[in-house]
């Protein structure tokens, strides 16, 4: 028999909280699944299902699902948040408000606030009292759910400000089919992942116009390099884009036809504009918003990002997408690295 | 009329070698395109094609094929060199015995010598005499000469340990389709493009043993990081395998279902041995020699590569394919970046 050991709260019973409930359960944690819809939870309960996410799953019996917030945290010192970016403001709102015990919180997020131009770590300090919150882990790297759940080799990378606190996490998920390292490059992590969308975006206008695999090779390399560019500015060690977070996850969300993002890209590149494609999808495309973000970002910390500007123009500005690799390929000469090699060299000022 | 420059002796008439003779005619040199097969260098000065190795392809007029060596390269001072890398040393020997006077040579090919583990900028200075060689130029990058030859957005790293002859060759390539960066690495350029197809040969058996989308990001990330390690170590610098011939290279390998060396692991993956697929390929697979050059210099550089030491067993000790993953996913506990930043701290003592 499995030994107990600590209880974990995950906060969200999506295809992520889900499957990485199971990987808990599967390390013989004792684990509450907290999910708002309460048919969801006694399905959870009931059958040890939770189809609508994970079809064809059979959740392991150390999962519960909890439809009430102030259950499922009560006594937890540990809670893993996995909800939609948009709605961490309002969930942490209201674990704030049943919360006995300071808790470490790892979130598995991705993504940058509008406006704020906040990471998710910050969001999650703006929210959450500092005497009900220990730590903050984030938790992040290539891994579809639903491969996790069939317990397929997936590897990932856990970072926080303290160190000993991911080294905790690390141990609570490690296992022979999840693998986790660590980083301590909280902004390297954060940003690797929620810019990637923007260059999903852009390889699916590469495909959509019929380039080959030497221009989406060359825009995926090209397009990390600026990410690394305005993640370095902003603090974070360039190595980081170099792994999991990095171009792991890029690789993962770029050469998955299934992506909504490249679906989005795609279309663009075959001539249709961001009305046309965001009224053919009927939902919504988070690489458009994460543009948006980038390029607010880059003109705030004044970094070069030639592809998320071109992206902008033609999202935002009726630019054609020949046009914009046009203007891409016609730009002056550049040494590879020169960029990124200057911003090391002003940070070390 | 394109106004005739420099006159350019390309020596090697394969699509890579063709391709960039394209190129080069399109910005307006001359070129020789030099065959050591008479009916090839027929073919390209009488119906301007090389069918062969271009289908559909119509050479430019300032091609010019030729099947003597001493012809091509009198008078020329620019060299590109794009021969296959176990002939290298073989056309060197000819081209010295007939060169009237020093040139600047750009290769552009991948590949580390077995045995010597020397890289090819390191081959050409053993066989040319220093006073017949100026400079050392390497061009690399993601790019499927076919694509190049239908003049499809292309990008690639020109580097040499002179700068100043990276950017004339730079200067001599740069065009609308075919974008040129810089690199002053040429250790972390060659090692990239030498390396890439262990990784393509292991994604291979991931795909061939069931796993999804996640296990391969992680082969690749967790690839490129061994190959950064072991080119840190050697005197690479570690962003040049976030750049063209890194990461760029390693994407367009490990993506193309084409690739022999993806299909040898595949056909590894599903169970077959080593002699099998050999006999079942019927021609060389480049990714077994480099996995064994790979292994004699971690043993050499004392580098920790455990995906290509798993791949070794699998190849030449009858290790399972199975076996092979269980080991990599049960290592111990570690941070994604740790070898590498030792590494670097250990070169700055």
């Amino acid at each position: 028999m499995v030994q107990e050991k600590d209880v974990i709260a995950v906060i969200g019973a999506g295809s992520w909280g889900t499957a990485l409930a199971m990987v808990l359960a599967d390390n013989g944690h004792t684990v509450r699944l907290w999910s708002h819809n309460e048919n969801q939870v006694k399905e959870i309960n009931d059958e040890h299902t939770n189809k609508k996410y994970l079809p064809g799953i059979s959740l392991p019996k150390l999962i519960t699902g909890y439809a009430s917030l102030s259950d499922a945290l009560i006594g937890v010192e540990m809670v893993i948040l996995a909800v939609p970016t948009k709605a961490i403001r309002e969930v942490i709102g209201k674990m704030r408000a049943v919360m006995k015990n300071p808790i470490t919180l790892t979130h598995v997020s991705k993504g940058i606030e509008p406006d704020t131009l906040l990471r998710i770590t910050e969001i999650i300090q703006e929210e959450m009292p500092s005497e009900l919150l220990k730590d903050i882990v984030v938790l992040s790297g290539p891994s579809h759910a639903e491969e996790v759940s069939l317990r397929q080799p997936t590897t990932v990378t856990v970072s926080s400000e303290n160190m000993a606190a991911a080294e905790v996490v690390q141990d609570l998920f490690i296992n022979n089919y999840f693998r986790v390292y660590t980083n301590p490059d909280v902004i390297g992590v954060e940003i690797g992942g929620a810019l990637k969308n923007i260059i999903a975006l852009a390889a699916g206008i590469t495909d959509g116009l019929g380039f080959g695999d030497n221009a989406k090779a060359a825009l995926i390399t090209r397009g990390l390099a600026e990410i690394a560019r305005l993640g370095t500015k902003m603090g974070a060690n360039p190595l980081t884009f170099l792994g999991l977070t990095g171009i792991g996850d890029l690789i993962v969300t770029c050469t998955s036809v299934h992506s909504r993002n490249w679906r989005a890209g795609n279309l663009l590149g075959k001539g249709k504009t961001l009305d046309e494609v965001l009224e053919n999808m009927g939902m919504v495309v988070e690489g458009v918003r994460t543009t948006k973000a980038a390029y607010q970002l880059a003109k705030k910390y004044d970094v070069k990002m030639p592809i998320t500007f071109a992206l902008y123009d033609v999202l935002f500005n009726g630019k054609t997408t020949k046009d914009a690799v046009d203007g891409l390929m016609g730009r002056a000469k550049t040494h590879e690295m020169e960029d990124l090699v200057n911003i090391l060299g002003e940070r070390n000022l």
